[in-house]
C-alpha cells in the first residue's frame, strides 16, 4: 500500500477527518462531535482518537501516515502555533504540532511523521485551488461568504501565511467608510460587515423599514427571512430584494479589485452558503469589479467553488505535500 | 576581483546604471540620456553603450559580469517580457531579455550571463527591502508617493509578481467611492487619485474654493504652490493644510489596512517625494489606518523609505541574486 495523508478539519461542532492517498484522492472518512466542555481540553485527544480508530477499523498499518494537517477556526503561525480559537474555548497560545505529536502512540513514524497545522479558511483556499475550482491555476484568491467573510490566498502554488496570522483575511478588506457599528475585528467597513450572512439581513431589515417600496419580500414572516430568499426574490426581479443582491456584489467587486491591485491572483473562487446563489451572483461581482479593476485586469475569471465543506481537508493534506 | 552585478534603472528622463558587488555594494555609477525620440528606438542600445563605456573606464572585464538587472516604467511579465512603457513611447510588447542578451559583445560571459527585467516600483521595492529600510523584515510593503503611486510588495524575501503584471499595484487599491471623474487605470476611486500629488493639489485648490476659512495657503501664489508647502503649513497648525493632510493620511491608512487584510507584511515602507514631509506624515498615516485594521495588525511599523532614486538599482541587482 501507497503512503497516506490525514487531513483533519476541527470546527466548532464536529471534527472531520478524511485519508487521503498522496495523488489527495480520499479513501475513508471519520467524524467525531468538539467538545467544547472544559476549554475544549478534550478536543485534541478526541480527534487522535477518532483517527486511531479510522485506522484501526480499515486495517491501515500506522506506519503508512506520512503526515497529519489539520485545520482550526483561529490564527496560526508557522505551521504549528495556534494563537487562540474562539469557537473552540481555546483561549491561549498552545503548540498544537507538538501536543499532537505526543499524543501519537509508538506505532506510528513519530520520527519522521509530517503534522502541520493551519487556519481553516486558508487552507480552504488550498484546498480549492488543489482539487477544486482552482486547479487549472497558478495563484487563487479565495473568498467565502456565510455567517462571516473567510478566504485565502494561493501564490504560485503555496498559501500565503503572515508572522502577523492575517494574510488571507479577505472579510477584512476596507470597502465602506463611516459604518456606524464596528466589526469583530475592531475595525470599521469591513467586507465581512456587509456581505456576511448577517450583515446582509441587517441590511435588508433597514431597507425594508426605510423603503415604502412595495416587495415580495414583505410577504416573508421576518423571522423565517433567510438570504437564499433574498437572493431568489432577486432573481424572480423584485426591486429592493435587486437592490440587496446589488449592494453585495459591489462591495465583492471592490474587495475583489483591492485584491487584484494586492495580488493580482490568476483566479477567483467564491465558496460558502450564499454562493448557492451560484451564476446569477458570479456575473453580479464581475459586473460590478469591472468598476474598480484595472483594465487590464478584468477578465480575471470569477468561478464558483466546488468542494464545499470538504475543502479545508483537502487543504490541510496539501499543506503536509507541501513541507 | 570578485563577480559583479549591474543594476540599471530606465526612467523617462535617464538610465541611471550602477556596477555592484554581490553584497550589494554599490563600486561604479553611470547615467545617460534617455532618447524617447523613434519610439524610443535607441534606449536600449544606448544603455548598454553606457554600460560598456562605464566598465572600460573602470578597468572592468566583462568577463567579471554575472548578472544585469534592468528596471522599466511598465508591466513586466517572467522577468523579461515588457508589455509596454508608455513614458518611453514603447508601445508594444517586446522580449528585452533577448533584446539585451542580443546587443552584448562576445566579450561577455553571453552563455551564462543573468539578465531580468522587472517594474521599476516592485524593483525599488525589492532594493528597499533589501539594503534600505526593509532590511531587517522578512516581507514588506512599499508605497511610493510622486506623481503617481507606486510600490511593490516583497514576501519571503521574494518580489511578488504576477502574470496579469498588476501584483503590487499599491496605487490602484480602492479606497474612496463615487469620484466623479476616472483614474488613469480606468477604474474609480483608486489611491492614487486622492493621494498622489496631483490628487492632492486638486483636493487643496477645491477647499481652497469651497471653504470659506482663513488659511497661510492663501498667501501663496497658486501657480506656485506645491505639496510640499501644504505639508508645511500643517505642520505650523494651519487648519486647512491640515484637513489636506488629515485627508492624505486617511486614504494612505485605508491602504495600509487591505495590505494588511491582504498580505499582512512586518513592515511598511514609505518613499517618494511627498514621504518627504517625514515623521509628520507617519504618524499621521499611523493613526488612521488604525480606525481600518484588525486589532491584532496595529503594531506593524511604517517607515520612511532611505534609499531614494537609487531603490530600483539595487533592487534590480536583487533580482539578478534571486534567481
Amino acid at each position: 500500500m501507497g503512503k497516506l495523508i490525514v487531513g483533519i478539519d476541527i470546527g466548532g461542532m464536529s471534527i472531520k477527518g478524511g485519508i487521503f492517498d498522496t495523488e489527495g484522492n480520499i479513501l475513508h472518512r471519520f467524524v467525531v462531535p468538539t467538545n467544547t466542555q472544559n476549554n475544549g481540553n478534550s478536543i485534541v485527544l478526541d480527534m487522535v482518537n477518532g483517527l486511531n480508530q479510522c485506522l484501526q477499523e480499515n486495517n491501515i498499518n500506522k506506519k503508512d501516515i506520512i503526515g497529519i494537517g489539520i485545520t482550526v477556526p483561529g490564527p496560526v503561525v508557522e505551521n504549528k502555533i495556534v494563537l487562540k480559537c474562539i469557537n473552540l474555548y481555546w483561549k491561549t497560545k498552545r503548540d498544537l504540532q507538538k501536543e499532537v505529536l505526543d499524543l501519537l502512540d509508538d506505532e506510528y513514524n513519530k520520527n519522521d511523521i509530517i503534522i502541520v497545522i493551519g487556519n481553516d479558511a486558508r487552507l480552504a483556499a488550498l484546498g480549492e485551488f488543489w482539487k477544486g475550482a482552482g486547479n487549472h491555476y497558478n495563484s487563487a484568491a479565495f473568498i467565502t461568504i456565510g455567517t462571516g467573510i473567510g478566504g485565502g490566498i494561493v501564490l504560485n502554488g503555496k498559501v500565503l501565511t503572515s508572522n502577523g496570522a492575517v494574510a488571507g483575511e479577505v472579510g477584512h478588506i476596507h470597502v465602506v467608510d463611516n459604518l456606524d457599528y464596528c466589526c469583530n475585528c475592531g475595525a470599521n467597513g469591513c467586507l465581512e460587515q456587509m456581505c456576511a450572512v448577517p450583515g446582509i439581513m441587517r441590511r435588508t431589515f433597514k431597507l425594508l423599514k426605510t423603503s415604502k417600496e412595495d416587495s415580495t419580500l414583505r410577504n416573508y414572516d421576518k423571522e423565517k427571512l433567510t438570504c437564499k430568499d433574498i437572493f431568489d426574490e432577486a432573481k424572480k426581479g423584485d426591486a429592493l430584494s435587486l437592490e440587496i443582491v446589488n449592494t453585495t456584489c459591489k462591495y465583492l467587486g471592490i474587495a475583489i479589485a483591492n485584491l487584484t491591485a494586492i495580488v493580482d491572483p490568476d483566479v477567483f473562487l467564491i465558496g460558502g452558503g450564499v454562493s448557492k446563489a451560484g451564476d446569477f451572483l458570479i456575473n453580479k461581482i464581475d459586473e460590478y469589479r469591472k468598476q474598480y479593476n484595472c483594465i487590464s485586469t478584468e477578465q480575471v475569471p470569477i468561478l464558483l467553488a466546488t468542494l464545499g465543506n470538504d475543502a479545508g481537508m483537502y487543504g490541510a493534506v496539501k499543506l503536509v505535500l507541501d513541507k
